[in-house]
This record gives C-alpha cells, sequence and structure tokens, in this order.
C-alpha cells in the first residue's frame, strides 16, 4: 500500500469506532434503562408530533407531497387522511406534515427537529408489525440519543455551515430508532447507520419554501429504508460516519469534531430530558422573544397602542435563519422574525391561523411590522462568540420596547416556555393539541387519543390506528 | 436588515442564476438540437445500462434491496424480474442492479458514472406514461448536461474532498432528465433542482460495500422524487444550487467553486459526447493498466510464465478509492488494483465471472497479486498535481513489468478503450450486451432488443417492456 493511502486508512483507524459503539449501545438498550422522567417526556413528544402532523396534514405541501406519491398502497395510515401506504412513503408523508408549520418539538444537542423524523418512522413501522408501546418508546429514546450524540461531536459548525440538522442528524436518529423498532442486531443496525450516512442530506437554503418540510419528511423515510435495507442483507463501511471519507468528515469541520463525543455519556442524562416543545408555530429562534412581549401585554405592562419601537438583539445565526424580513409566504412568515413579533404585539398570541396567505397581507400587522427591528448582539455576532454561549445554555435574546412617553421595557431571555429548562405540562400540550385538532375530531374521540398516548407505555400494541381511536385495542 | 445577514443574501444575489439558468436550458432543449453523433451516443447509452443492469440485476445487493422493499407495486418494471413497482421504487433497483457490478458507464466531467442515475428514472417514469424514443434521448441529452456542468463549477474538489459524484451530482442529472421526461415548465424544473439540491447525498466511505450501488439507486429515485414533488406543486428556494446555504457551497469549496461554470458552453459538445464506456466490470482507474497488460498478452510481448513483478504507477486518487489492497468481498475486489490486474496477468480478459464470492479466493490469482505494486506516481501525488492533468485528458497510469530475463515492458497510458477518446462501436456494445445476458433470452428476442435500442429515436412509444421485448409495439 502506497503512502498517502495507507495514512488515509491510518486516519480511520485511529479514531474511535463511533459507528460501531453507537450501534451496539442501541442494541443493548433496553425499557427498563429508561427513567421514568424520560418515559413521560417520550410519551408527550409523541402526543405533541401527532398534534403537529394532524394540524399539517391539510397544509397545501402535504397534501402536494401525497399527490406526488399517490400510487403507492400500503398499510402504513398517513395521518389526517383514510390513505394507506408503505412504511417509507408513510414515514415521509407523515413526516412533511410534522414539519410543515414548525411547530414541531427540538433538541438543544442536535440543533434541530428530532421527533419530525422519529415519529412518522416508528409509527409507520408499528402500523407493519405489531410492536409494544414500550417498544416505540425505547426505540425513540434510542434514536435520540444516537442522532444528538453524533450532533455533540460536530459541533455547532455543521448546522453554523448551512445543513439542516432536522434532516442530516435526523437521518441517523430515525434510523437508530428504526433500527430498534426492527430488532436489527449489532451488525445490522451499524449497516443501517452506514447506510444513513449515505442517506443524509437536507440544505439550508431551502428555508421558508416547502422544502423544508421535504427535509423531515425525507429524514423518516431514510430512516425507515436504512434499516429496512439493513434488515435485508445490505452492508454499509463499519467506519460510515467517522472514516476518513465519511459522513462526520464531509458534513464536517475535522478541526472541530471531536470523534469521542459521539461515544461519551450515553443516557447520562438521556437526550430526551433536552426537548424542546414550541407553543408558536414559527422558528424556535424568535420564542424568548415572543415569551416577553406576550407576557408583557398580559401584565399590562405592554399596551400596544403605547409602543413606537420594538428592538430585538439576537444572534447572527437567528437572522440567518430568520431571513425573510419582508415575507412574501406563509411559510417564509415563519422564518420572519419582524411578523412573528408583529403578530404577538398586536394579538398577545401566535396561533396557527396567523400563517396562512390571508393572514400574511393582513395590513395592520405589516403596518407593525415596520416599527420592529431584529438585529445582531454584538455578543453574539460571530460563531466564536455565540456557540459557548448556546452550548451553556446562555445564548439570549434582549428586547427593547420604546413606549411614547419615552419610558423603555428592557428584558433578556434565554429560554422559552416549553424549552427543557421550562419543559411543558400535560396540560400545555392538551391546549395545543385541542388547537391542532380543531374541529377534526368529536369530543369523545380527541379525549380517548389523549389518553392513549398518556398511557402509550401500557399499550401493548400500537399503530397509528390505535394512538387515533380508530381501530379497538387489542 | 443587519449587516450579516444582508452580506450573506448579498452573496447569494451577487452569484449568477445558476438554478433558474439550468432550468430554463432544460425546457428549452428540443430534440433537433441534439447532433447525429448524441443522438448515438445516447443510444449506446441505453443499451449499455440495460445490459448491465440485466447483469446485476441477479446480485445479492440488488436482490436485498428488492427484498426491502417488495410491498410496493404499481407500474413500472423492476427489470431482471416480473415484479412491478412504483416509478420511484423501480428507479431506485434499478439503479442499484445497474451499478452494483461497476460495469456502467461514465462522463470525464461528472466525474461518476451518470446513466446509472438517468436510465433507470427515465425508464420507470417511461413505464407510467406513453413517451417517444425521442423524448427519452432528449431528457437524457439534458440531464447529463445539468449534472456534469454542475459538476464542472464545483471543479474536481468536491470528488477529491469523498462525495460519491455519481450519487450528489447524478441526483441533478436524473432530476433533470426526469423533469424533462414529464414536460415541466421552467418554474417546476427550477423547483425540481431546488429539491434535488436536499436532496444530494452519498459518502465514499461506503465504496467496497453494497452500499455503493445503493448510491445510485438514490440518485435514481431522487431523479424521479425532486420531478414528482415539483410538479405537484412543492416548491423551492430559486438559488438553491448556488445560495449561500446552498448545494455547491456546502457540498464543494468556494476557494475553488465557478458558479459561471454550471452556465458556459451549454451543449458545446454536448456532454453525452464525454462518455466513456466499460469494457470490464471494474473501478475506471484501474482500465488503462489492464487495456496495456492485455493488449501485451494479446501481442505475445508479456508472458505470464515469465514475470517478476508489475509495478502500476497511478495518481493519489486512483489508489484511495481502489483502496482494497487484499480484498475480503467481490465488491472490494472491484477496487483493489492488485485484484484486477492479477485477473488480467492470468486471463488476458476480465469478466463479471472473476467477481464472484468463489472467484475471490482463488489461490492462482491471489499468487500473482503478490507480484504486482500500484504505487503513487510522484507526478499525479496531489490534487494540485493530478486535477490539471485530468482535466486535460492527461492523467496517466505507467505499467512497468518486469521479466525473468531482467528486460522491462514499459506503457503509459492516458485513456482506455470506451472512453471517449477511444469510443465503443456498436459491435463492442454487442459483445458486451450477449455476456451480460448470457442465458437469459432465446437468440431472436435478445435480437429484438438490440433492435429496439439501435432504433431507439424511431421509436414512438417507449417503456422497459417494449425495450426489453416484453410487449408489442405500437
Amino acid at each position: 500500500m502506497n503512502e498517502i493511502t495507507s495514512s488515509a486508512a491510518e486516519a480511520t483507524r485511529s479514531r474511535p469506532p463511533v459507528t460501531a459503539f453507537l450501534a451496539d449501545w442501541v442494541t443493548k438498550l433496553r425499557f427498563s434503562d429508561i427513567p421514568t422522567e424520560a418515559v413521560e417526556t417520550t410519551k408527550r413528544a409523541f402526543a405533541d408530533t401527532l398534534s403537529v402532523t394532524l394540524a399539517g396534514a391539510g397544509e397545501a405541501a402535504a397534501s402536494r407531497a401525497r399527490q406526488a406519491l399517490v400510487d403507492e398502497p400500503g398499510k402504513s395510515l398517513v395521518i389526517g387522511t383514510s390513505l394507506r401506504t408503505t412504511a417509507r412513503t408513510a414515514a415521509f408523508l407523515n413526516g412533511v406534515a410534522a414539519h410543515v408549520h414548525d411547530f414541531d418539538d427540538g433538541n438543544a444537542t442536535m440543533l434541530g427537529h428530532p421527533s419530525t423524523g422519529m415519529v412518522p418512522a416508528l409509527l409507520a413501522l408499528a402500523d407493519e408489525r405489531n410492536v409494544s408501546g414500550e417498544q416505540l418508546i425505547t426505540a425513540y429514546v434510542a434514536g435520540m440519543e444516537v442522532g444528538a450524540k453524533i450532533a455533540r461531536a460536530m459541533t455547532y459548525q455543521h448546522n453554523a455551515n448551512g445543513w439542516h440538522t432536522t434532516s442530516t442528524f435526523g437521518t441517523f436518529a430515525a434510523t437508530a430508532a428504526s433500527a430498534k423498532l426492527l430488532g436489527l442486531d449489532a451488525q445490522q443496525t451499524r449497516d443501517a447507520l452506514g447506510i444513513a450516512a449515505s442517506m443524509a442530506c437536507g440544505i439550508r437554503q431551502n428555508f421558508g419554501t416547502s422544502t423544508k418540510p421535504v427535509h423531515a419528511g425525507r429524514a423518516a423515510e431514510n430512516g425507515v429504508m436504512a434499516a429496512k435495507l439493513a434488515l435485508a442483507g445490505i452492508d454499509a463501511s463499519p467506519t460510515a460516519i467517522e472514516g476518513h471519507e465519511g459522513f462526520m468528515h464531509l458534513f464536517g469541520d475535522l478541526s472541530v469534531i471531536c470523534f469521542e463525543d459521539a461515544m461519551r455519556d450515553m443516557g447520562a442524562p438521556f437526550e430526551v430530558m433536552r426537548i424542546n416543545v414550541k407553543l408558536y408555530p414559527v422558528c424556535a429562534m424568535v420564542l424568548p422573544a415572543l415569551d416577553v412581549l406576550v407576557e408583557g401585554l398580559r401584565n399590562k405592562e405592554l399596551d400596544l397602542a403605547d409602543i413606537t419601537s420594538v428592538r430585538c438583539g439576537t444572534s447572527y445565526q437567528t437572522l440567518n435563519i430568520m431571513r425573510y424580513d419582508r415575507p412574501e409566504s406563509h411559510l417564509q412568515a415563519k422564518f420572519s422574525y419582524s411578523y412573528c413579533v408583529a403578530v404577538a404585539l398586536r394579538k398577545g398570541d401566535v396561533t396557527l391561523a396567523d400563517f396562512t396567505p390571508d393572514a400574511l397581507k393582513d395590513p395592520a400587522t405589516r403596518k407593525i411590522m415596520e416599527s420592529v427591528e431584529p438585529y445582531v448582539h454584538p455578543d453574539q455576532s460571530t460563531p466564536e462568540l455565540f456557540e459557548p454561549l448556546y452550548r451553556a445554555g446562555k445564548a439570549f435574546t434582549e428586547v427593547d420596547v420604546m413606549r411614547r412617553d419615552g419610558s423603555l421595557f428592557k428584558r433578556r431571555k434565554s429560554n422559552y416556555i416549553g424549552s427543557s429548562s421550562d419543559p411543558v405540562s400535560w396540560e400545555h400540550l392538551e391546549r395545543k393539541y385541542r388547537a391542532c385538532t380543531d374541529g377534526m375530531f368529536d369530543s369523545a374521540r380527541s379525549d380517548l387519543i389523549l389518553t392513549r398516548f398518556q398511557h402509550l407505555d401500557r399499550l401493548n400494541r400500537v399503530g397509528t390506528p390505535i394512538l387515533l381511536g380508530l381501530e379497538e385495542l387489542q
């Protein structure tokens, strides 16, 4: 072997065996290893994801995706319809619906949306075969751990470069979860993760278009497909994640990647404890500002009629992602800092109804947007300044509201209601679920659905129709 | 808008509109714009790809992929079986089969295998609807142009980094081809290319495993899916390829990318004129050496019994990709320089039969491998030295064969039989087709199939069953 290839091969050999380690860990995880509070958080994640998927199923992007793949019949339910399709297609379509409102949960380590990939993948597979609630929860917890730990190893740089982590890391999360649910052994799981390393994709240039939810659908579908291909015997490189031409090198920056970080502190704590749930259907980066303003209005410290300007100091990354200063579509509006703030100021709330083509044209909201100015706070203006703050949970939004009388309302906030440091309760989730499914079910069924999610760990057999109360429990 | 986001947005705005330009060009291309020799080359590409797909359909990786997706019935034929499935699944499965032997064609500009993505995508779509041979050829030519020109803009660096271009650029080629065949308008085609930018994937760490042909399948499937999603109304960023968080930035190196290169000299000449067809089922990088040795044996200048050592000077990249010095599987053997050379020395030929688990164990071949030494030639040892040579068609292999009597047989070769500078004839292809399909058809049907490919441009209705002689012409 020549010098160059041996040095490249040496680089692969000298790296810790990330792919094999994660695969092995996934196969060994048992339901009994998962603490009660992590089980509870996971049950809420399923309920939350189903809520937003039901709300999303009627959106144009979701129905267009269904139309493109209408010809694939199978056993898995397309949520919000009576259509049944193959597991990978259901995973894709439900992933699109779950993410289309940008109302689905996030994980701080993964820097993206984990449930929008994992839950559709797991439910689609559950519809194909008999699995229990415990299996579903264990698979989810395993997937989250894998997606988040790969993300931690690659640091914020992967995200900062412009990758959509929901799709890149989400592919690994959905793959590990699917592999666990299908009962793959350690080598098959390693192959599945290796195949996933060749399926990860998703660029942030498509934010603000209906391709963004397609990213989530693809993560879900990739997970199902990678697991099924590995189960059928397709093999992959044992070092597909860490190898010298592997995922981490190609999707990351070797100067910051710490391979060992992918293998440290597995389940200590479980990454599901870092789930952030949204109470407003917009990009998470504006949520601290919305909380500040909604609370100020509710407490009567603020009154829209008295406000002359609102300045919001945030990070360079927030305004890179929330890039639509004057949104031209309702999907862009979710990534418009000014639009989201203007809605909150006007209504003291931000709801799904504020993100329709008609709502977007509302002249009153447009007028308020003129007085809203997001800016990059100097302390968060570069990756070097921002990332340490973000990692420490100290990235912040500084809100300055100027009143007509010259007085200033000034607040600084680092988290938001629903983020892991201020987590949602079942009551929060019930309100969100009712708002997302308004008019879809009669009250008896609506209650039944919620109860089934609350008792997910006790169901011997799950599947989307069962969770939706469409089939009797067995 | 703050300084940072406006500079990022400015970066996008100041770049030439690659995505829109390519989409527009694709929609305007007509069959009558394509010179006769390009039509002939394209017909040969279809025949060549069908040959290798038929040969590949029986391979383990192809049958495993079928097993994983066995539950998706539809209208499109899975080549080599009687199974019909959806267009996107057929595209995937036929792409896997087309690439599994690494016997499919390449394009020098794209630095990868274009037909293995485009032909399965186009045939799968043709099976769903009525299209003519002219439409099929025009779509292929359009797709090749798009995939290759994006590749040219990103330079060799994208490849050198470790991306599998067959899957990354191949996704764009298959998407443009699919969009053209489905008759998308300019905006829909732009959306399809934008969606494709979020689906491109494929890492080279998986070379030598059955995930490598999965990459080709994914390119084909991505093409079908991106085109169908765009047709159904899914939109994407108008600057998904060139934008500041777009494909070129994330999959390339901005310091070498020339955005304008993606838009120059479209069809002048058509990239189909740069197709390289393989006559041996192995990585293309060893083909010049095989040609030298086979010719030497045939001319009686070489005799295996007299040979003491064979040294082959090639590029750093060849030995990075052909990384299996002592292959452990028959798929690794296609990426083992020593194995391929040893087979050629022993048999004066390299055939599909040399890449089975049994053939791999042959002690005689293993023994000859000991005397074969590939090395990195100093003039091709870095990307800086290699890429200019490659671009100029002057990358070379230097073969030194030492005989027992101390005499040296020394040759230097830059191309191979079948590469665009020494292109295949229909006679070459007929031999390859017969070898690939040995025992599959009776002689009448075997002849009929070949004839249909030779007259592809005159068929009013095409589809895989028609090309395979399973349905009567209309």
